[in-house]
C-alpha cells in the first residue's frame, strides 16, 4: 500500500491549485491515500505554517508523506527538498522548499517552531528536464507533489535529486523572543484561529501570568470549561505556548488583537 | 477494507485541526477512506450542524462511521459517546459528545432534528491514562477521532468504553414550533445557505403558504426553474422543511433574512 | 480498484452538498478515492469554473472520472451526460449538466476554454424512476454523483441513460475576444485567485505588451522572482493565456481589478 500524502500550502480553496496537487499524486501514486492539513495558511505566512505544521506532526502516521508548500520564493533559484526524518522511532518524509519550512521538522530551534524531530538524510529536488510546458511556474505541482508522489509509492528518494547535508538546509528563524524587566518573556501573537483564540510564540512555564493590552490572566488552565462563559481564559495550547481564548467567545475580536502583537508572559511560583 | 469514516465539525478550514483529525484517523485506522463533510458548521451551532447532518444522513454508506464534533461544553464533565444506529437495514455509526448532536441520528425527536434512525446500543469513551500530552484540551483529536478509527477498523465497540443505555443520551430540544392564529405553525430561519437560500424548522405540509417578513409565497414548487430568474419560489428542502429561494439570486440578501429569522407557514387545502 | 473521481462545483464550503456527494459516491463506489478539484466556483460561473477545469486538466490520471456541477439551469430539461474523452493517450469521463461546462473538454473551441481533448462518445443520462423521495431538486446528489460512482466501477456507460451524439452536447460559447487598433486582442479578466493575480481569456502571443487600466507590462516574464517585491510582472498562465500579478501582493487590490475588466494584448516582435 501506499503512504499517505499530507498537503499543506497558503493556496487557498478559492482556486484549482489545491484540486491539482491531488491529481499529480492520484496519477503518480494511485491509491495512495491524500489528506489536507491547511491550506489556507495566510499567503506567504511561513511562521504561521510552520506552527499549524508543528501541531499535525506528532499525529502523523509512521511512513508518512508531507507535502508542504508556503513559498515566497518560487521561481527564484532556492532549492526545493526532500528531508527524511525520525521522531519516537517513526519516520516522516517532508518535501518542501528550502526556506524554513522544512526545517520546522528539525531540532535545531526552539519549539513551537523546531520539534524533536531529527533529520536523517535530505536531498535537493530535482527539476524534470522537460519543462516544454507552458504556463508560469507552479512548483507545487512540478516539482513538489510529483516528488511527494514517488515517496508514497515507495521509489528511491536517491532518484529524485543529489543527496544534501541536512545541516545545510535552511533556517529562517522565527523573531526573537524578548525579556521583561520581571523575568519574563516577551513575544508576540503568531496565530488566531477560528475560534478567536490567540497563540503566542512564548513556551508556557509551569505556572505564568499572561499580560496583552489590559488583559491580565493567571495560568493555566486545564480547559475552556473552567471558567464562565464570557470569561477570558489561558492555557497551554497544542505546540506548547501560552494561549489565551474566551469561553463560548472571541478573544481576537473581544480583546482586539491581531496576529504580531506583543505579550508578556512572567512565571509564577 | 476499512469503513468510511465522515467527519463533521465546527473546527472551519483555516487552521490545522481538520488536518490532525485526519492524520489520527490515518494513523490509527491504515487505508480508511475520510471524506469531510462539513467543518465550516458555524461555531457552536449545535442546531444547524444537526440540521446538516440530517440532510447527509441517508446517503451514508452501511457500516461508515460519524465523527461528529460541535462541542460547546468541550472540557466539562459531559459525556462523548458511540452510537450504533440502525435505518432501513442500514446500520451507522456516530461518534459525538453527549449533547443533542448524538440524537440527530435518533427517534425520539420531531423532524427535521430528529430522524427515523433507531440506537441500538451506545458506550462512553473512555479517556486514554496516558493525558501527560502537553497542550489544551482537544477532544476532536484525542477522544472522538481515535474512537472513529478504532471502530473503522473493525474494533469492539467494547473496547472504546463501557456501555450506556441509548435512552440515557442527552436530548437537547429544538426550539419548539408555535402556533399562528390560522392554523399554521411558526417557525424560524434555521440555516442560510451559500446561494443564500433560507432553511426553516417547519415541516412542509403538501401545499402551504409561507410568510417571511413582507414575502408571502404558496408552494411547494417543485424547482427554481419553475419561476422566472429572481423571482421567489418555496419548496421542500431535503430535510422535509419548507425552504425559501430566490431563483439565480440570494433570498437572504434580497429579504434581508437571518438565522433564527421567524417565518409562518399554513396548510393550503 | 476503483477509478479516482474529482469533483467540481460552486457549491462552497459552507454546506453539507460536498459532503452529500462523498456520501452518494462511497455508498455506490466503495473504495473509489474521491478528490475534491474545486467547489468555491463562484456561484453559476460557467466561464470561470471552465477555465479552472481547463487548469487541471492535463493533469488528470488516465480513466479518471470528473464530476462537475456548476449547474445555473438545474430543474430545467437541460440534459445531463457523461462524455468519453481521450487526450494525448489517456481516456477521462465528464460527468456534468450539459450546458457548455461539459464542452470544456471538447476541441471545437478556442483555449483556454476548450482544450485538445477528443470526445469519443457519450450518454445522457437517466433520471431514476423513483423520484419518490421528498425534498428539492438536487442533482449533484440525485444524477451526476450516482453516474459517476457507476463510472467509478467500471459499470458500462450504457446503463447510464441513451448514447447521445457528442456534436449535439451544447457549446455556451465564451465571450468574443476583440481586436484592438494596433493589432492587438482585446479580453477581460476572467478570474482573479486567492493572491490577486489576474488571469485574461487571451491567448498569450510568444511576446507581449499588456495594458489593464494605466498599467502597462511588456512579458511574459518567467517568474515572480523576476522582479522585485512589490512590481507587476505579466507571464503565461496555466492555461496559456495572459496573467498579471504583483510579486509578494496583490494586483487587484492594487489595480482595483474585477472579473471582467477589459485588457489590451499587442505582440511584440
Amino acid at each position: 500500500m501506499s503512504a499517505p500524502v499530507f498537503l499543506l500550502s497558503d493556496f487557498g480553496l478559492d482556486d484549482v491549485y489545491v484540486g491539482v496537487l491531488h491529481a499529480v499524486i492520484a496519477n503518480d501514486a494511485p491509491g495512495a491515500p491524500v489528506h489536507d492539513l491547511l491550506h489556507r495558511v495566510p499567503p506567504q505566512d511561513l511562521l504561521g505554517a510552520r506552527l499549524q505544521l508543528a501541531a499535525a506532526l506528532p499525529y502523523l502516521p509512521d511512513g508518512a508523506v508531507v507535502c508542504a508548500v508556503v513559498d515566497p520564493g518560487v521561481g527564484s533559484d532556492r532549492r526545493g527538498v526532500a528531508v527524511h526524518a525520525r521522531r519516537d522511532g517513526r519516520t516522516l518524509w517532508l518535501i518542501a522548499p528550502d526556506n524554513g519550512l522544512a526545517t520546522a521538522l528539525l531540532t535545531r530551534e526552539r519549539p513551537p517552531f523546531g520539534s524533536t524531530l531529527q533529520a536523517n538524510a535530505a536531498w535537493q529536488l530535482a527539476r524534470a528536464n522537460d519543462t516544454t510546458a507552458a504556463g508560469t511556474t507552479f512548483d507545487g505541482r512540478d516539482l513538489f507533489a510529483p516528488a511527494a508522489a514517488r515517496l508514497a509509492r515507495g521509489d528511491d528518494p536517491a532518484t529524485l535529486g543529489d543527496p544534501i547535508d541536512p545541516d545545510t538546509l535552511v533556517t529562517t528563524p522565527a523573531p526573537a523572543l524578548g525579556r521583561t524587566g520581571d523575568g519574563g518573556t516577551r513575544g508576540r501573537v503568531v496565530w488566531i484561529d477560528r475560534f478567536g483564540d490567540l497563540v503566542s510564540d512564548v513556551p508556557a512555564p509551569e505556572r505564568y501570568r499572561v499580560r496583552l493590552g489590559s488583559l491580565e490572566l493567571d495560568g493555566p488552565l486545564p480547559s475552556f470549561a473552567s471558567v464562565e462563559p464570557g470569561a477570558p481564559v489561558t492555557y497551554v495550547g497544542s505546540v506548547g505556548t501560552v494561549e489565551i481564548a474566551i469561553r463560548d467567545g472571541s478573544a481576537a475580536a473581544t480583546v482586539g488583537a491581531a496576529v504580531g502583537d506583543e505579550l508578556d508572559v512572567t512565571p509564577l511560583p
